[in-house]
């Protein structure tokens, strides 16, 4: 099968927002084994719509339509894709209840203008709402094709698409099988060595047709993506389940986590079970390991705190690292990241400390750019390495301080083991 | 006149990336007041790219191609731009000796597939890389129309485009004139409060007609783009020098910078201005400001550091504020939030101090979520402010750092003015 996603708004022809939805319905296309060959973004037009539509519509079986649907006058894919599968526009008097019961609910009056999205072509089956007003449409297009109209807003389009159009699509395919993806995350590890390491597996699965591995890498994760079919919901997960286990097992651990997991969520996870407490001690990250460790919901419940020691004399003030260490060897230094993470350990009262101290460019600092070294105490016992990074300042400070939670994630998941 | 932008790369179609570069230009196109109706993304596809390729040479005067120029066999822009433009390709011995120069100064063997690279559409005019080893494309077309063929690498695609396209691009639309733009950035204002105090001077320009005002939106920044247009380099700076005061005049403070400026540089240059340093004392931010404060290249200049105290009691500990003064206001409190900033000027030996305490959510901590008090400690003089933002995690807590950032520079700029 093939599908387009074409991505309508004026906003992004004029470059106001970059186009996210594009790229995430194309990872899910190529998830269900369906190809695409063209994606397409055109204003809020009639006459263009309407010619894009037909464009997809000619060389592709599946047109997967994003924006346009809101209640102002500027949005107008129902008009077009009306217009285009010769199936005129009837108001829905279920999407009519239902538009009434959301603004009740918000004890808003409800715009007549509102009543626009109830609008839907002839045969279409609307998507109806569960966040946002704006229903999806399930059009069928002359010649057993289909376009699905998703809203604009990233969240509300991936729902409906999870929700209601994978169902429609594999039904389509005449894909009666159920199909369920799983992701594992890896990190510290490149691509191509992942593929070296499952290149057996990847064989094996070929041969056998039972599931399919994927990867897909970006910003120095990399994602194994495992797919597979069955006849219901509890085989699919079965075999999910099963592959998962071979998979982790040739990976160990590089794997670091699965489907919505973060480096982050990870290493929370594991100081809860263990019920520590963690604090930090950051030079050259700025505060960027405290702010990932944050971005955790409940966060609280394992981090103490941390300093942002990005003085010599800071470091010795606040940390109590002795000022003839940082002399002696230098402010980028194992020396140093032990002491600043013992330092951390005793200001915030936490079993377990990281820290990071090193130069992220432009211009060296005792030392080159992209060094680091990187500190992990878990109850007094100290590991450090020193590391360097490519790439600019963002990307040295992003990666080492991944790459400090990833080491802290490895002794705790070690330790656990009884390692 | 009307341009296209096509974007050439099996990885966009299959959603390993996202294009940021169509926005770019798509907002850079609509600077020079090109209008973009179509943009479209193709795989490494010679027979979909051909056709991309005629069917937007066939709706616009200009088509701006990124991606597919590397050296690789799935790179084949050049191929397909040639045979869409009936101009077959010639080897140029300048690009073979600027390919030898760069190879040769990285002290790498140049591989025989980088003199692909060298290939150029017959009558058209590479553009020289200054950066990277894909050289840039002006290609003719029939009908006095142009190919643009840029490499997919954002930052080497945008040097071209500013060096070279610009200017051809300008020659074709018989433009003589010189067209140049300057952006303000505002924060602390909303994009209808913009437009309303500068509706006046908006009729005036349309009047004269000598600059025009464009706002952008995003992430709580408005821009205002101030383009002018004139015979000459100096006469066109002058026309945006001048009308910048204006703009400038009427907007006051809360302009926070132009151009490249961010926030967080603004911040840093103010501070390095005054020969004072920063320290920060960070609760529901988790380490943000600190981490936003140090992406400024040189911020080691002013930043002494900081403190993420995330419990109660490491605020206590860490930067001395009274275990009663919590008790009795609150974590989220004005109060906590005086004493925190005191206790980081302290500490950090700085002579200003920003401090954050409050609830990003989920979920309350003695106050209602997205609400946070902000400290800004100059010299000892304390002001604080106590808001509330809309949004999730991410943006409460991006929000509260870009406004306690605003708060210093206010301040900052009302001392410098003797206010």
């Amino acid at each position: 099968m093939r599908a387009e996603i074409v991505t309508v708004g004026t906003e992004l022809l004029l470059g106001q927002i970059v186009d996210t939805n594009s790229a995430w319905l194309a990872e899910r296309l190529a998830s269900l084994g369906v190809d695409v060959h063209w994606q397409t973004k055109v204003g809020d037009n009639h006459g263009r719509m309407c010619e894009a539509f037909r464009l997809a519509l000619g060389r592709a079986d599946a047109v997967v339509v994003t924006g346009g649907l809101g209640p102002t006058q500027d949005d107008i894919t129902r008009e077009a894709v009306s217009e285009v599968t010769g199936r005129p526009l009837v108001r829905d008097p279920e999407v009519v209840a239902l538009l009434e019961r959301i603004f009740g609910g918000l004890g808003r009056e409800m715009a007549a203008s509102n009543l626009r999205q109830a609008d839907v072509p002839e045969g279409a089956t609307p998507i109806l709402m569960r966040v946002g007003t704006a229903p999806g449409l399930i059009v069928p297009a002359g010649d057993a094709k289909v376009v699905y109209a998703l809203p604009g807003v990233p969240h509300e389009m991936k729902e409906m698409w999870e929700r209601s159009v994978v169902a429609d699509l594999l039904e389509r395919m005449g894909e009666t099988a159920t199909i369920r993806s799983r992701v594992l995350k890896c990190w510290g590890v490149s691509e191509s060595r992942l593929a070296d390491l499952l290149a057996e597996r990847f064989d094996a699965l070929d041969a056998s047709g039972t599931a399919t591995i994927a990867f897909l890498a970006g910003e120095g994760v990399v994602r194994v993506r495992i797919t597979a079919k069955g006849s219901d919901e509890a085989a699919v997960e079965d075999l999910l389940t099963s592959e998962e286990r071979v998979i982790r097992d040739i990976l160990g651990e590089a794997v670091f986590g699965a489907g919505s997991d973060t480096m982050e969520s990870v290493v929370v996870d594991l100081l809860r079970e263990r019920g520590q407490r963690l604090a930090t001690a950051e030079s050259m990250t700025g505060g960027t390991v405290g702010e990932w460790i944050t971005r955790v919901p409940g966060a609280s419940d394992v981090y103490a705190g941390g300093a942002v020691t990005y003085t010599p004399a800071s470091k010795t003030d606040v940390l109590g690292v002795p000022a003839e260490t940082i002399e002696h060897h230098g402010v980028v230094s194992e020396e140093v990241a032990i002491a600043m993470a013992a330092g951390a350990r005793r200001v915030f009262g936490a079993e377990v400390a990281l820290s990071v101290t090193g130069s992220a460019g432009p211009g060296a600092q005792g030392s080159s750019v992209g060094e680091a070294c990187l500190g992990v105490d878990v109850d007094g016992d100290v590991t450090v390495a020193r590391v360097r990074f490519p790439g600019d300042r963002e990307r040295v400070r992003s990666f080492a301080t991944a790459t400090l939670l990833d080491l802290l994630r490895r002794r705790l998941v070690g330790e656990r083991r009884g390692g």
